[in-house]
Formats: structure tokens, C-alpha cells, sequence
């Protein structure tokens, strides 16, 4: 028989309780057991389904409040906030659209740029000689309200040698390719996974370093199905969501 | 000028900087900055890097281990392991069709199954009025070599009353939905995001708690496009990667 939905905590766990039951109601917006616009069982309620003190709840619902994920209105309740952007991966995606639908101009940054050499796996997705030289742009772009992401470019430094120039100039990937010589560049392949974000990386983009990151890496290849850059963006997790459409 | 590739710790951060090291490491090799086979630079070689102690190094590189990341071979050095199995999301994705083949045969456990009200957001999702009654599923299902998946199943409860015990008994929902009159169904949306496991998730999954977890969610319907489920299933980050191919 089927029973009603259970609220638990355990404890003696590496997390705190508190923590425990943010993620639980995360959880239950996330999934959208409550939906946008809708109230969230009260503190004292809460407080009764997982056992324990109502400032332990008071203390979760901060946090998820913090995060964006609900909205306190005085005298009324705590509410589900709207959801959080979406990021289609078709064909068409760019970061530079993403970041143009958000914004008025292109404002990506360059942060560092470094050599590396080709791997074979690296140099499979680029479809150049493994030991090839490549070159990788780490920048940071815009990728929804208050949400930026800290994207990896890797190119083949023969061929691509100055788009670090060109991108700090025109803070976008889609002019910087342009003018080497790629107007047009289309998605291929894209890989979604996730981890805790590098120290840098929780530093620009303004998150703890002990909060979940997604990766999104991918192939972009021109017209003609040629590889032009391997890149990876981090993005916070819960910040953004990935959406594939297959009708 | 482009630079080496930058090795460097925060100190005073809330992870302890072998977990900055670790991190930092499987960014290269989930980069694929060091690819399959790869050997990684030396214990000394990193500790150096870094500016640590070899000791701090060798925590860093035993938690690759058993993450499954690298393989350390006496006297030869410590190498990247195979790439993690990839979940190709497209409208023929299912987790039975995953499973099997990685199993000889479907292994679902039904874990629990709980009774919820449809929010205007869900109804939507499932084409069905917002107050209905849900039966919600959760269960645990093979995602890979060792690896599972958390899985929660939504249907309207009126039309697919019975689902529970033909998943129970047939451990997966194709035969399952096939005696219930739905002998075909397909991936229409997919969303992906990230997030820390709920207690009873890492327990199951047989994770740390800090541990992130990737959550797939999804829509599959009928042939006639008309809605069957929502689903979410939730795998360890980096046991697993989701794949999107746009050719």
C-alpha cells in the first residue's frame, strides 16, 4: 500500500541535519512535488514530519532561500520561486546566444589562456595529431540571472593561434571565430557530468567550494563537420538546468 | 603569452587542500587534459607543483583510486582509467535498455511507493489535472559497471493503478507498462541538473553524503505523444557521463 510522502533525517551523518533536510526539500522543488508559486508546508509542520527543533528548519529554509530556490512573504508563508533557467543543447547552442538572449552585448572574460598538449583522446575530438600544441582560454560568461559560468576553450594552437586576443577584444567566441576565419560553427557532441568545483573556479564564480558544479563539455566543428574547439563550462548545479528536447 | 598550466591550493578554504588536489586532478582527466592510459606527473612531480608535502599528494591520488579514476601500477607510476560509461540521452533512451546491457537481466528494486498530489506544475508535465492523484516509485536499478541509479517514477495514479506490483515482479517498467496497455513509449524532454544526495539516495547509492549527485529528469509518452511518466533518476557524479550527440 501505498504510503504518504516520507520526511527523515539521519543522524551521526557528514552533513548536518539542517543541511540534510535543505537537500530533501530541494529535492521536492526540484522535482516538482511543489511547483512554482506554491507554499511549502509551514515551519512547525515541517518541524513535526522530520523531528526536529523548528529553528533546525528555520535554519534549511534560509539556506534554500539563499539559493533562490523559494521566496519568505511576511504573514503568508514560504513560496517556490519561478525555475531557474534552462540551456538547450541542440545543434544551435552557444554560449554567445545564451549569454545575448540574457544580456544586451557580449561580455565574456578572459581569464587565463595556457598550453597543453594533445592527448590521444583530445586529439581524437579535434581530429589532429596526438603531441599537437593546444591552446586553452579559461573565461568567464554570463549564464542566466546572477549565473556565470567558467568555460574551458581548447584549440589547436597551429590553426587558432590569436583568438585569445580576438576573444579579450570581442568577449564572445562567435565574432573572435569569425574573423579567424569560421563564421559558422555548430555543436556535435556534448557531454553533461558533475563535480565539486576547483578553488578557482568556486571563486569566480562566486559559489562554496563544497557546492556541486555541472560540467557541460562539448565539440563544436564547422559547416563541413571539422572540429574546430573542444570546450567545457561549469556552471553551479541548481543555478541552471540542461534541457535535450526529442519530440 | 599563454602560461603552463596553472597547479595551485587555496589554504583556509572549507575543503582540506589533498580534496583541492584531488579535484583539481579530476578536472585534468574528466578534461581529458590526461586521457586513457595517460601516466600523471609523479608523486614528487605534484607535490612540487603545488607547493605540499608528498604525503598531502598521495591522499589525493588514493581517492582517485578509489573513485575509479586512476589505476596505480608498482614501481610504473599512476595512470587514468577507462572513461565512465556514457547514457546517451535520445528518444529511444531507457533505463531497462541501459540496464540490460550491462546485465544479463533487469534488476530494478522497488525501494517504496508514495501517494502525492499533483502540482499545476507536474499535471502539466503529464497532461493530466492539476490535483490528481500521483503514485510515485522509487527504486534502485543498475547505471554501469558497479555503478546505480536512484530512481523516482511519477504516473497519474488513476490510469496506472497496479504499476507498483508489475515493477515489483518484473523489475522494469517496459514489461511492466506493456501489461498495463502501454507496450511502447519514448523520451519527449530531458532536463539534467546537480545537487548533494538525500540521505536514503547515498545510503542506496552507497555514497558519501558530500558526494554530488547528477539528476536526469524526463517525460516519455506514447507513441500518440500523449504523456506516460515523469521520471528522475539520480546517479553518482563521475561514475557516468550524459551524452547528446547533434550531428
Amino acid at each position: 500500500m501505498a504510503a504518504a510522502p516520507r520526511r527523515r533525517v539521519r543522524r551521526g551523518e557528514p552533513i548536518p541535519v539542517w543541511r540534510q533536510i535543505e537537500i530533501d526539500l530541494t529535492f521536492e522543488i526540484r522535482t516538482g512535488f511543489f511547483g512554482p508559486g506554491d507554499r511549502l508546508p509551514s515551519e512547525s509542520e515541517l518541524a513535526k514530519a522530520y523531528g526536529v527543533h523548528r529553528h533546525t528548519v528555520r535554519v534549511a529554509l534560509a539556506r534554500l532561500a539563499d539559493e533562490g530556490l523559494v521566496v519568505a512573504r511576511q504573514g503568508k508563508g514560504v513560496f517556490v520561486a519561478r525555475r531557474p533557467v534552462e540551456y538547450a543543447v541542440t545543434r544551435e547552442s552557444k554560449w554567445s546566444e545564451f549569454e545575448q538572449r540574457l544580456a544586451a552585448r557580449p561580455d565574456g572574460k578572459l581569464l587565463r589562456s595556457s598550453r597543453r598538449t594533445a592527448t590521444a583522446e583530445l586529439a581524437a575530438l579535434l581530429a589532429i595529431a596526438p603531441g599537437s600544441e593546444l591552446l586553452v582560454l579559461e573565461s568567464l560568461r554570463r549564464a542566466g540571472p546572477g549565473v556565470s559560468a567558467y568555460c574551458y576553450h581548447v584549440f589547436e594552437h597551429a590553426r587558432f593561434a590569436g583568438i585569445d586576443e580576438a576573444f579579450r577584444r570581442l568577449r564572445s567566441y562567435t565574432p573572435a571565430l569569425a574573423e579567424l576565419g569560421h563564421p559558422e560553427f555548430f555543436r556535435t557532441r556534448t557531454w553533461i557530468d558533475g563535480r565539486l568545483p576547483r578553488a578557482d573556479e568556486a571563486r569566480a564564480l562566486a559559489v562554496a567550494s563544497d557546492t556541486p558544479v555541472m560540467v557541460m563539455s562539448y565539440v563544436d566543428a564547422g559547416r563541413d563537420g571539422a572540429p574546430i574547439l573542444f570546450g567545457s563550462a561549469v556552471v553551479p548545479a541548481g543555478r541552471l538546468r540542461f534541457r535535450v528536447d526529442s519530440p
